[in-house]
This record gives C-alpha cells, sequence and structure tokens, in this order.
C-alpha cells in the first residue's frame, strides 16, 4: 500500500508497473454540530479508504475534502462545490489515472451529496474511455450499526452526527471530537423533504442527526474494520472481472 | 486562527461574525523527484497558509491538494485537474465564502500552474459578486532564496524539489523528505520551452530541478517565516482597502 | 384543469391569472419487456399528473416522453437524454413559467433515472429565481403495492415492467399491453450492483423484473388513485408553505 | 410502420435489423390564436411524421413537444427551450440512435424556431460520428398553399394560426379546433423585423396571422398529403445516397 | 464617426458621452473562387459598415475577419469559427459595448453562416442586460442586383463570388480582385440541399455561384451606396425608438 | 509568403501542399494613451508576424484584432473578449488548421492578456488531435529594448504605450501616432498589483506607461526586425523537429 501524499513518483512508478488501483476518499466540508468538526465526512472516508488501501495493496490519492452539501449550507462552516465541478473532478483524476496506467479506480464516498457526480462520472469514464470506477457508501453500515448502536438513526440509513459518524470519529481522530459538546436531537422531518429542496437547517437546530452520546471508539473501530472487509469483499468481485 | 479541519460549525459561525478571513492553500499532486513526495506543493503551501492564518487570526480551510501539473504528467504519479476544474473550485468556494458572510479570501498558491485559474476566479468573483479575493504566490521567496541558498535555482525563479522546496519540506513535514535520495539534476532547457507544449520529462530525468542537498530545516524555516511575514503585510494593505 | 396540449392561450392567461400550477409529466423513452410498450414511464406518469391535475385544478403540460435510461440502453428502443440535457429542459421550463406567471411547478416523474437531473433543476431555480418546484416520485407506491399484489418485486421498491407497471398500463392503456406476452423474471442482480456502471442487459434476459402476471386494471386504479390521492395531500401542503 | 409509443423492444430490434430508419417530429408549445391549440406545431408534425413513417416503413419516435417559440413569449402558453437545449436533445437522440444500429434519422420539423438547432445538431452529428440525419421543413407547403387556399398569408410562408395550419388541425385532431373562435388579423410587421428581438405581440394582438376562416379539413387533408408525399421523394434520395 | 482601429481612448470617451452607437462588421475568410480573395465578406461588410458608420457618425469597430463558413470548408482557405464561438464573440462585445456606455451595436454582417449566432446573441443580450443590438444582411441588396445585374445569381438571393460581389469587390479593393481569372459557373444543386449538411464543394467545382464577368466597380458602387443608404433608413428607426 | 487577406482559395490550395505554415497574430482593442490608436497591439503583432512569415514563406491569416483586455476596461474604447472566447478562438482556427492540412500553426501574441488562452489552446490542440502550435511573444524584446531605448520603461517588462511601442507604431503606421500628444506617465504600481484583480486606471491616469517621446520609426524598425529575427531562429527549430 502507497499512501500518495507520502510517496514519490519513482515509488508510483513501480506500483503502477505491478498493476495498482488507486483508491480515493471524497469527504465534505460540512458542518457536523458542536461536537465533530466540519471535515468529518473527510476524515471518515479516508480513515475507510486507507483501511481499504491496505487491504488490497492499493494507492491511495489525497482525499478530496469537499463536497456538494448545499442543504447545510444554512449553517457555517459548510462550503459545497457543486455538482458539476465535483464531476469535473472525478473525471479529470479519471483520466489521468488512466493515462497514467492505473488498472481502476475504487471511489469510497462519505457524504451522500456526492453519490450523484460520482457515479455519473463513473458512467462517462466507462462510456468514453473504458476506465473502470467503482464507488463505495460505506456497505455493511446500515448493518453494524443495527447490530452494535444503542441509539436509533434520526431516519433509516440516515447517519449524520449521531452515534455511528460520532463512534467513527473516536476511532479515527480522537483529538477532533468534543463529547462533552454533544447532545441529541431528533428533528422532524418536513412533509415534502426530499421532493423540493430544503435546507436541514430549517427543522434541525444543532446540526446533529439522532444521539451521539452512547458512541465509542470501539464501536466505531468496529464500524470501519466492517465496512472496509464489506468494501473489500466487493472491489476483490469487481477487480476480479477485470481480468 | 480557527482550522477548519479541525473546528465545528458554531466555531465558524462565531468567526465570521467578527469578521473572518478565509486562507485557501493550494497545492499539486506533482512529482517532485525521488526525495521529495508528491503532495510537496501541498504541504508547503498549506504550511505557509497556516502561518499566514496565525497571523491575521484567520480562518484555514482544508487545502486544494490537487492542481494543473500538466507538464509533469509525464512522470508517474502526477494527477492534475485541468484549469477550468481548477477555476469551478474557486468560484464555487468563493460564492460559498461570500453567501455565508467571510469578509475575503486569501489564496495561498504553491504550484505555478495554478495561477491563472486562481487569478481569473478572482477576478470572475469580484466582478460577479465583488468578493474580494487575494492570491499569493509566496512573495519573498525568491529574494530569500538568494540570500540563504548556497546552489543556485536550474532557472531564474524556478524551484522544483530543489534546494528551497527541500528546505520547506524539512522544516514542515522531514519525516517526508529522504534526503538520501537527494540529488542534484540541472537540465537543459530545450529553445523551445515555453513557446510550445513540452512535458518536463522530455529534458529532466529525475524530476529535480537544481541541486537539493545543501538543503536543511533551518533554511527552510526562515523561508517559511519570511514568505509569511511578506504576505502578511500585503494581506494587511489589502484587508485596510475593504474597510 | 387545463390541458396544455389542447387549450389555447386565452386559456392559459386566464388560468394564470387566477394563480395556475403547472404539472408536468416526465417519463422516459426505455424498454418494458415483450408486453409493455416503450412509452410505459411516459404514459403512466402522464396518467397520475392528469389525475393530479384534476385535483387541483392545475395546468398539465405536455408531458416529457424522453428520459435517461442508460442503464437500458443495451435493449433496442431504449432513447436517453443525458442528465445535464434533461437538467436543461427542467431550467428552460421552470424559467418559462416563471416569467408568465406561474405560481409554481409539480413535476410527475415516473422513471428512477430522471430523479437527479429534477432534484438539481429543483435545486437551481429555487436558488437562481426562488421559483418553487415539487418534484414527486409515486409516492405511496410501494405501499399500496404491498398491500394489492400478488408477486413481488424483484428488488424492494423496483417496479419495472412488473405487476404494478402492468396494472397501471391496464388501467391507463389496455390497447398497449399484450398480457399474452407477459412473462416473469426474476434476474439475480450482480453483487456490484449500484457501485459501478452495469447495464440491466447484462444480467436481464426478458427486461422484465418480476411477475406481470397477475396485473389487472383493477389493481392499476387502486395505485393511480392511491398515488394521486398521496400526491396531492403533499402537493397542498406545499402550495399552503407558498401562501 | 412502427410507432415507438405503442411498440415493444423486441420490435423494435427487429426492425433495427431490416434497417430501420427513425422519424422524429419537432413541434413547439407555442400559442396559436384563440382557435388552436397551444399543442398545434406538434400535432401537425406528428401528423406528418406519422404519414411519413408510413411510407418508408419507418419507426416513428414519440414528438418533441416544446421548441423555441421565443418571439411568442409574450403571449400566454408559449413554454421554450433554449436553442442549446433543442441542440442537445438532438445530439443525445442521434447518438442513442447510432449506437442502436438505426440507419438514419429524419426531423420533421414543424416550427420556424427550431430550425437552426435541427441543421446544427445534424451537422455536428454528420461531423462527429458521421450519423446521417435530414431535416425536413414542410417541403411543398407554399406551392400547394398557394393553389388551394383562399385567403392571403399574413407575410409569404409565413403560416401560423391561419387557414394552413387550421386546415391541417381539422384534418389531424378536429376536436382541438374552435372554429367559432377564429378570426383574421392580418397584423403590420414592423420595419425592423428581423433585424432586431421582437416579440410578435407588440404588433400582433389576437396570435393569428391572416385569416382562418375557410380552412377546411379536406383542404387540411391536401396539404399533409402533398407535404409528406414531397418528403417521402426526398428521404428517398437521400437513403438511397447512403447506400 | 470614429474607426476604431486608428482612434484613441480619450477620442472614444468623448464620443461615448455624446450618445455614440457602435458598428461592427462581420466578414469571414472564406473561398471566392480564383479571383476573389478570401477576405472578400469581411472587406465587403466593412466597406458598407464604413459607410453606415459615416451616415450616422457611428464608432466603426474593427471587423470580425472570421466566421461560419463551415459548408465552404472542401475548398482550401477556408477557416471557420463554431457558431458558439461566433455567439461568444458578440455576447463578449456586447457587455462591453454596454459596460462602457454605448447607446446600441449596429451589426453588418457579410456572410449567411453568421446570421444564427448574431441573432441569437442579440436576442440573449437584450434579455440578459436590455443592450440593443441591430443585425443587417446588406438590406435592398436583392432588389438592386436585380436592377442593375446583368447575370442572373445561381440561386435566389445566392450571391458568392458572382456579378454582385465581384462589383462590390471591385469598389472596395479592385487590387485583390483577379478579374482575368473571373469565370462563371451555374452550379445544379442537389435535391436535399438545406435538408442536410452538405459541402458546397460536392457539386460547386470553381468555388464561383453565377457569372462575375460583367461585373464593375461602378455596379458595386451603387450596391454599397444603396445598401448603406437603405441599412441607415433602418437604423434611424431603430435608434429612434430607443428614445 | 502568403497573405489571406488578400490570397485566393487555390493559391492556398497550392501553398498547403508544399508544406505550408500559418502564422498569426493576436492583438487587442485597447487604450493606447492619446497617442496611440486602440489598435495598436494588433498593428504591431500583425507587423511581425508578417515580417517572420515573409522570413519562412508562411501564410498570414488575418490577425484576431481582439484580445482579453480586462485591466484597462476602465479606459473608453478597450473591448474585451473572455479567456474562454479567445480559447475557442484558437481552438476552432487549430482545428480547422489541421483538417485543411497546414503543418503548424505559429502564434505571434502582441498582447499579456492573451499569453494564457493561447497556451491553453495550444496545449489542447497537442493533446486533442496532435496539432503543432508555437506561440511567440516577441522575444528579443527587453534585450533590444534594454540596448536602444533612451527612456525606462515603468516596470520591467512592462512595454505600454511607450518608447518601444511607440517607436514600433511609427515603423510600421506612422499615420496612426499623434507624437503631438505623446507625454509620459511613470505610475506608481500599487502594493497589491498581480495579487488581486486591480484596473490600470485605478493608478494610471493618462494610459501611458513609461515615455513615448524618445520613440522613432528608426528603433521601431530595428525592434521589428529583431524580434521577427529571433522568432524566426525558433521557428526554424520548432519546426525541424516536426521533420
Amino acid at each position: 500500500m502507497l499512501d500518495l501524499h507520502a510517496a514519490t513518483s519513482p515509488e508510483v512508478k513501480s506500483a503502477i508497473e505491478k498493476g495498482a488501483v488507486a483508491v480515493l476518499a471524497v469527504g465534505a466540508q460540512e458542518q457536523h454540530g458542536a461536537h465533530l468538526p466540519l471535515s468529518t465526512d473527510t476524515v471518515m472516508s479516508q480513515g475507510v479508504a486507507r483501511r481499504i488501501a491496505g487491504a488490497i495493496d492499493g494507492l491511495l490519492l489525497p482525499p478530496i475534502a469537499y463536497g456538494d452539501a448545499w442543504n447545510n449550507e444554512g449553517f457555517a462552516g459548510t462550503l459545497s462545490l457543486s455538482p458539476d465541478t465535483m464531476r469535473a473532478i472525478f473525471l479529470d483524476l479519471g483520466r489521468g489515472l488512466a493515462r497514467s496506467g492505473f488498472k481502476a479506480l475504487i471511489i469510497v464516498n462519505g457524504h451522500f451529496g456526492n453519490r450523484e457526480p460520482i457515479a455519473l462520472a463513473a458512467r462517462m469514464l466507462k462510456a468514453e474511455i473504458g476506465f473502470p470506477v467503482m464507488h463505495l457508501d460505506y456497505p455493511g453500515m446500515e448493518r453494524i450499526a443495527g447490530e452494535i448502536c444503542d441509539s436509533e438513526p434520526a431516519a433509516p440509513t440516515f447517519y449524520h452526527a449521531d452515534e455511528v459518524e460520532t463512534s467513527m470519529m473516536l476511532a479515527l481522530a480522537p483529538d477532533l471530537v468534543r463529547m462533552e459538546k454533544a447532545a441529541p436531537e431528533y428533528p422532524v422531518f418536513p412533509a415534502g423533504f426530499g421532493t423540493e429542496p430544503i435546507g436541514l437547517d430549517s427543522f434541525n437546530r444543532s446540526g446533529v442527526f439522532g444521539d451521539p452520546r452512547p458512541a465509542t471508539a470501539e464501536k466505531g473501530e468496529i464500524l470501519i474494520a466492517g465496512i472496509a472487509e464489506e468494501s473489500v469483499k466487493m472491489i476483490r468481485l469487481f477487480l476480479a472481472k477485470l481480468g
């Protein structure tokens, strides 16, 4: 496994010749309440991506630290890239990886709003230059969270600054977590949620969805390990198809 | 000073109300020979940006870790964003900062190829929404390098994997530097350099321009401190004009 | 209720003055097996939209008969518009409706692949010109299908050429349905489905997902009426907020 | 002849294998006075396209029901797509048809404002992927109208809600025509017409250009049959060249 | 009248303060047979534009020397800008003129292929910033040519390297005309001309349409004077409306 | 050498067959004080380009008379094209030249603001279609100016309406120069110049940078001849590489 933040060009050259696969985490600069940092989605996705890269001997790219977090822009500190800009980033990187001889790109996405531009870029890279891109959204997270969490999510599969994310952050970057500020909020979703553009700050006061208080580093480690394991299983199938 | 990687939304809210200025480092994922990591321009620009943010009590954004490094794409590990994608990133962030109430954006650029998209975005943000953007390219670097360096640059103001950059990296991230692999190269620039698209790998073997061997962390610290000081001076004038 | 296919300009003028709301169905030109026509998603969404427009005295626009059906392009007769083209259509129409004095636009979407460009256009129309757009994806369908269907869907909420869609088509356009060709298929979804661009024809032979044989016009009418009722409830809340 | 609104995927597959040609009508959502519906251009072009598809055993695509009708936007109910959006639609469909194995695309245009984006898309599809597109603007209409009409057009070749269009609508969709509201208007074209962007509502009160009152279904049928015949003649020459 | 090729900034400043109108000729770099230069459309439109600017005391901008001449690209020396590039040029110039305080822009177009991008830019400049643009295509040319020419055009209103254009060139730039090479050609237009993208070189051997031999400078002068006079009449009406 | 303003299509055809190289001057419509015309950069670049085309038997294209002169837009008469429009022009022309069989394109740039779009287009044309573009910015100008000028430039390599440009204009188009209005100005550059978008008119009163008074046609001729000679040397090396 090679971390491209630390690696040198000759090291990458040698890795590519051995059939290297690139791993890219995509996060966000988004509010996560008073107890988690704005970089939460980046730290988490990079943490999972690093685990994955380790398991498949991949090349870990520097993470994309900004995402499309438009519905949290009512909270200070949230900064978004537009879906078009996000897509352009993935297209540029995919073309560069293909030209460099990388075998494939695995995208580890840590933010819901990034899904569509990632999927669209994957589709276009396949159609235009046949470059294989797999994009993962924390496979297994729902199952594991259901097994180990003591609190309920604010909505099904909606994990934001709650026990799940706080646990993962405690495992990955405990110094960035202010547990003394962790407080629950179970906002009532407005009737039209998902059918019109609604800022989350219009019905969520604290930026938290759910209850972060039962979070522990141990739960976080179980989540990270489980998600990485599930991811690696899928990646091996994906790579096997490429021959 | 607030590092938005670690800060929370309520902290940013309070900083904006006090008239916060955002500081954004822009680097690159670019080959830097066998002794410096691919992230060199990002590490350096973020190091300088952090120093500046500290001096002006600014809000340090997560750095942009990719740049337009097209002429180094012949070396493995270099990955570029196109100028249009770069510009789009700065426009999106600038619009978001303006909407959030930030007073201004200071861009600390660490890679030559990023200059134009940054300047263009600054021009457009001023024309479209009147948002003030200052972009700095290591002011004072040439003067200080001339004063303290023991080796000559490969070309005037052309610092790449040489004594200047290696020194700054030794000061900022010594564990990412392999001094035992540092070796000089003074490539002969082809006649048409700058008048046609020429990949640097067509006349540069090692990825080094100049001689990194005399680099020391002390020189790096002098460079960083001097550039930050010069930058802060300029930023104060810039902010004073904004009233 | 005014059908803009049949209405004249003076009639629309008068409706706008009374506070008209536009209703737009968005379908697709997509394979639906051997027993349903390529226009299935358009016929269905227009059928539901007509019911809704009737209930809220809305102005029914001509439907968009093409959608983004990229993953069915391996089947003959499927024709897609790109997500960017789809978005452009909604932006153009939204701007035109706003300029004309329409109060709001209700989009009745009948095809999964259209969701993102519709949502994105809605977001942009709100941000740019404050024009309200609600987009509905057959609310209540899953619940009603669960109550009245005799067959299982091929995957949760995945209704394609199955009992649900065939029933709705039997209710709306029985002459376009060839029940004698209706045959079940429960394809096995490949492991990586949803994590990479996969054409449905790579694992689906007939174009059918599920079992269309138990379909009846009565079930279709229940579905249409139920979805329309659920939609109208949501629309009334949406419009109430607009004042 | 196959109507893709009603056809199924297997039927299209078989038609493509026999060398099918696609026929696409392009209309508009545009005011046509108090006696003709907003869909007039769509109904007419689809009527002619259906006749043509019948004659050449073509595949009739669902019509494009919106066009670029900017200069009628002053009249309620007119809704335009921009020329760029129109062009994108034709490019997407053309690429899809080419990929699907269609031999060629015949576009039957029913609205003046669509001419340029259609012609431009045809040019680009030929240059980029060599896909043959023919675009017809009611060939023979002027000659036939001159022969059978009892009223004069408001300007040469300018047929809008007049005897020509009303006759064709009476032949194609008599239930959409309100003959009792048909009234003539011969507006005076402003001096600068055609040299600057001028809304038609600035000099045309009723939306009618000419005199619709002498319209009959019989004249309409003669027009449709004549235009289709002339079109088919041209299409046969066009297809013959393709070999 | 001020020629902006020769004028200085202070002179323009003073003219703008007096309510200056800009006049812009748009030509092409297009084959015109063996006896006329590639710049024919530019020379002609600039000649007419200069006459017009003189009559209305306008500010004559440097001409656009390239146009969209795609259907002549089969002949060497023809160089086109795409319609999108053409439109962008007019939008940029229009915005600049508006910002500078110009009252209006008069475009004197000398090439058929430029019509649509010019008209589209005029429409957009009016809609977006309310800047008035008039675009003229040699008004009166057909009438005058009919009166004074001894040869027939190859097709109605189709003047290319024929008696009309050659006469105007003899009047404007006699040194650029090789009358000894002037030879007639009356090509047979293919059946599908105008209904599909057809290069003119596929049925035109010499690049000439019609008979240039009867051309004289006197006829050219009559054409230029007549077109300019007709244009000025229309411009005065246009400007009068602006108040 | 062939001037495409005057040349005919058959002449270009023959030149292309002999391996012709295109030469394109790119200027600007930009204020140059009270003594030089707005077309100064166009006249100068075309003058140098003509000399170059003469020396290498090239094909001289009509010059691009508009450039990106945004920072002089505060002065009347300056009219800019955006960097994207400029790039589009070069891409269109480059593609057309490549398709026509030209061997290469030499761009003679006369305006600083055009550098980036030219370089970017050159890079894209190489990457996309392998078409070779060389772009020259008056090589040798600084050296020669240092040798023969009697006045100092307002800033290093900053020549604008000064002795250098005025001399070249006296040599190329003396009738466009008003020496009686030539007056010096040595503006003080603001501290932040180059780090934020600053209009030149904010610190430059007359539009002149330096002292135009010692200008002579003789100096201009030396400059033009020297720049052309240096350019030709570089072009020969460039062409030699193409084989």
